[in-house]
């Protein structure tokens, strides 16, 4: 029997104790947005810097201005060394007489499914997920000894806030934190039965566009049909941003897109999503990206512009007959590999510059922003580590984007050169930041499963 | 002395007193667009009602599905009798912090060009122009016991809400409301030396726009590049109202639409209003109506259409990356002789359904609307009254058009079979429907006089 095997086999022996530990963890309420839970944070940043000293591993607890962060590191002189990312912090539990069991009393239930699931707040996000590798750690630790390779796990306590801590602790710990790659489980599988590798992660340009006409609002019996109104500037603006092919008319807006490879996107046409399945639950039917594109390009690999919020002008209750002064948008772009925040703030306000008509000013209240992040799909590691998760769920993995922001994983790029890849075991089901969230019995036990695979596969 | 030069004395004499009624009358903040305000609107029927039976006339608080409605009737027996009509209800007050002085705390205070005002809510819209007509009555009754002509006021609450209960009214006091002609006092002068009298009034058509995408706010980072936006939807619609040549392309929109005679436009010529005079103030340049059109067409004998308010997704501080389920559009048509209002909300209905996208639907909340209104030219009494300003201004009065709309002076002319005669004493600068409304203390005292005037030229 291989060191692996024997690793895998107590994994599964030991998976009662692990839940134990698990719940132990769950049963903090460490909600980080609200200050009331501020020691309860700190305790379950504890608990686990203890967890991690129990395996042997360098842990501390280090304090920052606002919840304290988690490290652990092994000193097996492996000459590889992995950064493992999670968080401890959770989402507040409100409304709370929507669960069905209190959120802070972890319990294992048969679903609808008739599947076995943790839960729990924070068992899918991020307890439960953070826990797997842990875990993994454990049993090779255990079994052998040693690990396949070093570790240094890192684990905050303000994901949910955006504290803000994280990125200067990393600066500051730089030569500390050094590592070969990072990987984050803080993700979802595919399904339930297919894992899946995230690879990039789009980036984001906030900003918000304020159009005045007047010096103040107007009387629209008087002055209407001579005054111009920044209402309608600014809508013929957004209107036109987006050509009947969907694509963006933004110049320069796509400037540097990376395309990905065609086997990759011969990989997404097999996953077979399409609009009934991923638009129907959200009441509609046809996606509105550009005309070529796939939906899962339309959502990791292609830029958006998209209006978040849009206001101006008497918005109450009954009618109001006001030519207003101001209109205001806040947009957000998602932004993909290649592209430049500071070239696309730019291409976008360019843009409203030259289609404001006399007597119409903008100004820009933000401009903001992080680029995307990808691992090229040819790193060895990605290869390693796929193949060790089609060994545990006999499913390859699927490698993919992830249309939303983690801008962490930016900072692990900018601050400690690492890539990153994201790797978890959550459901799409898993009810994360609502009530009665939970996490599969399966995605915990062969979430362990494959982190061992990984550990392994990356020695290699 | 003449009766009449006794009774403009007296007006003289009892400036001081008739302010500290006008002062009374706008603490009430009457806002009948907001339901938190019903009370405050009833309190002001109320003072104005009492004001009236202290006068000797018939008063009555009429009930309505609304906000009540003000009655107050002379029974001189004098042969002629006029229908004075006018609003006791006021805009909304927001923003609140651009007011220099609290809304509803009436003050005199010296403006930039160095002339008295009275400044509050409603000083200028409407409840100051009212009390020129109540204080032209008293004042012929305090003096001489009696009035040249019958006087039916009428005055209601629900001008600034299209509240629609006032036109009903008319239709069951029908016979009670009998008159020879109607005179209203909520339009401006010419300019400060110059009385108008305005024979003409655009309609208006009001519609609320709501434009639903997905079922639910969506996440940009998930759902963006392929979830239709309503904010998108909706701006994409009203950046094609108006073309480039500042005309309106929803097709049929200009039906019937009447073009003035020769003459009519010849005089407005002579009027000198220019961008510079007319825009400047509001720091524009540009007229953005029709090309070809003149300033006095845009804002009088040209429809319009506006959007007056327009919101959807998150409008709070800083960012949130949502993709909004809903977006909404209060917008207003202006119409003018020869419109139908019925006809135009169905042209702009069509023209927002015909550009809907796929998964994007539309709901319309309102769609009331009136007719413009317009006067003849040789109406013998516009003469008299035309007369009568000359005498107190020393300038002959403009007749002219008003792109405003007081949709009641429809239902005059076809419930009660009444013509009217618009003749009020505000100013451009009177800031009505903004913060720091205002209304001149000349045009409080001259208005006054004026009216005396008029009810003695009426009787001729």
């Amino acid at each position: 029997m291989s060191d692996l095997d024997r690793v895998l086999a107590a994994v599964d022996a030991d998976l009662d104790a692990s839940l134990e530990r698990l719940f132990d963890f769950l049963r903090i309420p460490s909600i980080s947005t609200d200050r009331a839970y501020a020691a309860e944070c700190r305790r379950a940043g504890q608990w686990l810097a203890d967890d991690l000293a129990g395996l042997g591993l360098t842990a501390q607890l280090n304090d920052t201005p606002g919840h304290p962060v988690v490290t652990g590191m092994s000193n097996i002189g492996a000459g590889k060394r992995v950064l493992f990312y999670g968080h401890y912090d959770v989402q507040p539990v409100d409304p709370l007489d929507l669960w069905e069991n209190p959120p802070f009393e972890p319990k294992i239930v048969k679903g609808p499914n008739g599947v076995k699931r943790i839960v729990a707040r924070g068992s899918s996000d991020d307890k439960g997920q953070v826990m797997t590798f842990v875990e993994a750690c454990r049993a090779w630790l255990k079994v052998t000894g040693k690990l396949p390779v070093d570790v240094t796990i890192l684990v905050e306590g303000e994901e949910e806030t955006g504290g803000g801590n994280l990125p200067p602790f990393l600066v500051a710990n730089k030569d500390r934190l050094a590592a070969d790659i990072a990987l984050v489980c803080d993700t979802s599988m595919w399904n339930a039965t297919t894992p899946a590798i995230t690879v990039s992660l789009r980036g984001m340009m906030h900003d918000e566009i304020v159009v005045t006409c007047a010096n103040r609002d107007l009387h629209s019996g008087y002055y209407g049909g001579a005054a111009a109104n920044p209402l309608h500037v600014l809508a013929k603006i957004i209107g036109a941003v987006h050509g009947e092919d969907g694509r963006i008319t933004i110049p320069g807006f796509y400037d540097g897109v990376v395309e990905p490879p065609d086997e990759a996107k011969a990989q997404w046409a097999k996953l077979g999503l399409t609009p009934e399945s991923f638009l129907g639950p959200i009441g509609l039917s046809q996606p509105i990206g550009e005309k070529g594109r796939s939906l899962v390009e339309m959502t990791t690999t292609r830029p958006t512009f998209e209006v978040n919020g849009m206001w101006g002008g008497y918005i109450g209750e009954g009618s109001k007959t006001v030519i207003p002064s101001i209109a205001t948008a806040k947009i957000t772009c998602r932004l993909v590999a290649g592209q430049d925040p500071a070239h696309v703030r730019d291409a976008v306000r360019a843009f409203v510059r030259a289609r404001l008509p006399v007597d119409a000013t903008v100004e820009f209240l933000s401009g903001e922003g992080s680029p995307a992040v990808a691992v090229s799909h040819d790193n060895p590691d990605l290869a390693k580590a796929t193949m060790a998760l089609k060994d545990e769920w006999g499913t390859p993995a699927v490698v993919i984007g992830a249309g939303g922001s983690i801008p962490i994983v930016g900072d692990f790029k900018k601050t400690l050169g690492q890539d990153t890849l994201l790797v978890g075991f959550a459901l799409d089901d898993d009810r994360i930041h609502s009530p009665n969230e939970k996490y599969d019995l399966a995605s915990f036990h062969k979430g362990i499963r494959s982190w061992v695979r990984i550990l392994a596969a990356l020695a290699a």
